[in-house]
């Protein structure tokens, strides 16, 4: 158990698992890592295999709440950051941090996103501690993936000057590169991806905000100094105007002596039906909540189906596809493609379906 | 009104068009030939036209007496014929011929199937007003359809002397061919595809089965014989015994005086979901039922759902695919394989799944 707290960071609300995520359901509190949990419940299992129970927060939209209640029973309702309204993570950290700091005092905070996927626990729980001590030293850390791929996905960070195994000061963060750049990049072979997993301690980050972020840094100071019994009428009165910028623009990139820990465990970002896909998941019976899929001449296509009752799907000749059905809503995709969902989605909003969003 | 009787033929339990097609809802309940009715009312409206109304009948099987009744409000539950067992056509149109024999008299009678798709109204009613014509002189009559495509999938009939306007002896009937023995009969250019709709008179035809059919035969006699109130009790004793063959092999390619009605109406015999789809039927939003269907770059996919409520189908990216979606089974098929939907249907009956079959 690590001497730290952690804040699983469950606000977002994306659309690219339409039709199985829906406005009230999330990315996040979907099973799309395999088996039965969904991401954001896997999160919890990682974070409870590391922290200690009554340091463990999650942050969530306020429409969120009941579900992301209903999906973690252990977790305590007072342990539910709910913000009013989304403003990227930057004040979402700012708000843990600013918890934490008033609980617990200065310590180490990790702040993860809910809705990736990880395996490889015994590395996780090794980078972690790494990335604690770090804090403690006063680093601000971000995990760093190996790159596998050219990805022009995500952002990247070049390490610089070593602190130890597997870590390594921050040179700079690059912005999403183009496909050349990325070839580029990893045949430097000294960038990772970044991940979005963070680690720092309570009071540097509440500093750098302070001094980066005014009207977040406001925000902080007056949660730490309301107490317990303040905080709800603090966040009612100032979280909507904080500035709505990510922790890594807000804060990261600007500021020094930041570290990347090279993670040693399999990551995926859980980007699109492709990334799920991918891995082979929901592809069983049993995966599919007894749901029988037949396939004739049909390789590479993937079928998940949420649809109630025993429904049956039968693919016929159609090769490298994804399959996504529910009791409203249908995806028949190609694989690649999936990407593409995001547009289907905002047709969908065009045309006034709100009732399959 | 033609002066002739009409026996639509309704007993048929194809699985191809399945998920629609279920054992319970075989094809020609089904709305396949564009436009909310089903096949049997298509058949229905256009017998109707032609036909006087105490004149037409309705075979069909014991287990479809409802449904049919149900998409036929107006047929009087008299008129329809429930077969015990299946038998094919042959003891089907026997039993047809001897209730109409019976109640009207040696009088023309038209046997068609309810599972076809026809345009055309004139020409129908003009090749029927010729069929019937050449049934009163003594002639068997079946409908020829002028080949467009060489198709390995149906009987061809090889016409001889003409008969006036449209109207040929009929040569032999040839078997279904091959490919390239397909592609030479078209060549030649003096067949037709047999579309196994008849038109005969009842006392030839009575005669002919009675000659060629023993048992089929002795079923017929005892039907005119018994009266209506003995009717039930004669097919509750003889229909099973009656032989189970097609009235082609049983009685058409052995008789005498057979002609050919070359029709010039539209036709389909409707074989697959691909015979649906090349016409294009069910594509429109208002074909599905309320259902939305979005496709972004899926040429050539063609969607019906009848899942309840408004559902949303989105096609990402694969073209010439045919999709089937109801509230327990969902196909995705490719275009051209829709053939294979039988073995899908084999493989659900060998899991026990007869609850969607």
């Amino acid at each position: 158990m690590l001497d730290a707290a952690c804040a699983i960071m469950a606000g977002g609300a994306g659309t690219r698992f339409w039709p199985l995520s829906r406005f009230d359901r999330p990315k996040q509190l979907l099973a799309l890592g395999g088996g039965d949990r969904s991401l954001l419940q896997l999160a919890w299992d990682r974070a409870r295999a590391l922290f200690p129970l009554e340091r463990i927060l999650v942050v969530t939209g306020e429409r969120l709440v009941e579900a992301v209640a209903g999906q973690l029973p252990e977790l305590p309702r007072s342990q539910i950051l709910a913000e009013p309204v989304p403003r990227s993570t930057a004040p979402c950290i700012a708000w843990a941090a600013a918890r934490v700091h008033r609980e617990f005092g200065d310590v180490a905070l990790a702040a993860v996103p809910s809705d990736q996927w990880i395996e490889g626990e015994a590395a996780y729980g090794a980078a972690f501690a790494r990335a604690a001590a770090l804090a403690r030293e006063g680093w601000i850390v971000t995990f760093g993936i190996p790159p596998s791929r050219p990805e022009t996905g995500f952002g990247y960070v070049q390490a610089g000057g070593a602190l130890g195994d597997d870590a390594f000061a921050v040179a700079r963060f690059l912005e999403k590169p183009d496909r050349e750049r990325a070839e580029r990049l990893i045949a430097a072979g000294d960038v990772f991806w970044n991940s979005g997993m963070f680690v720092f301690s309570t009071g540097r980050m509440l500093e750098e905000i302070r001094a980066r972020l005014p009207e977040t840094g406001r925000f902080a100071g007056a949660v730490v100094a309301a107490g317990t019994a303040g905080e709800a009428r603090v966040v009612a009165e100032r979280f909507a105007g904080c500035e709505a910028i990510s922790i890594d623009y807000g804060v990261m990139e600007r500021a020094e002596r930041v570290a990347v820990v090279a993670a040693r465990f399999a990551w995926s970002d859980v980007g699109s039906w492709d990334a799920v896909a991918e891995r082979g998941e929901g592809e069983a019976e049993a995966a599919s909540g007894g749901v029988l899929v037949l396939r004739r001449d049909a390789p590479g296509t993937w079928v998940r189906s949420v649809a109630a009752g025993r429904k049956v799907v039968a693919v016929v000749g159609v090769g490298d596809a994804i399959v996504v059905d529910t009791d409203d809503a249908l995806l028949v995709c190609r694989r690649g493609a999936s990407q593409d969902v995001r547009a289907v989605v905002e047709a969908l909003k065009a045309r006034g379906r709100g009732d399959v969003l």
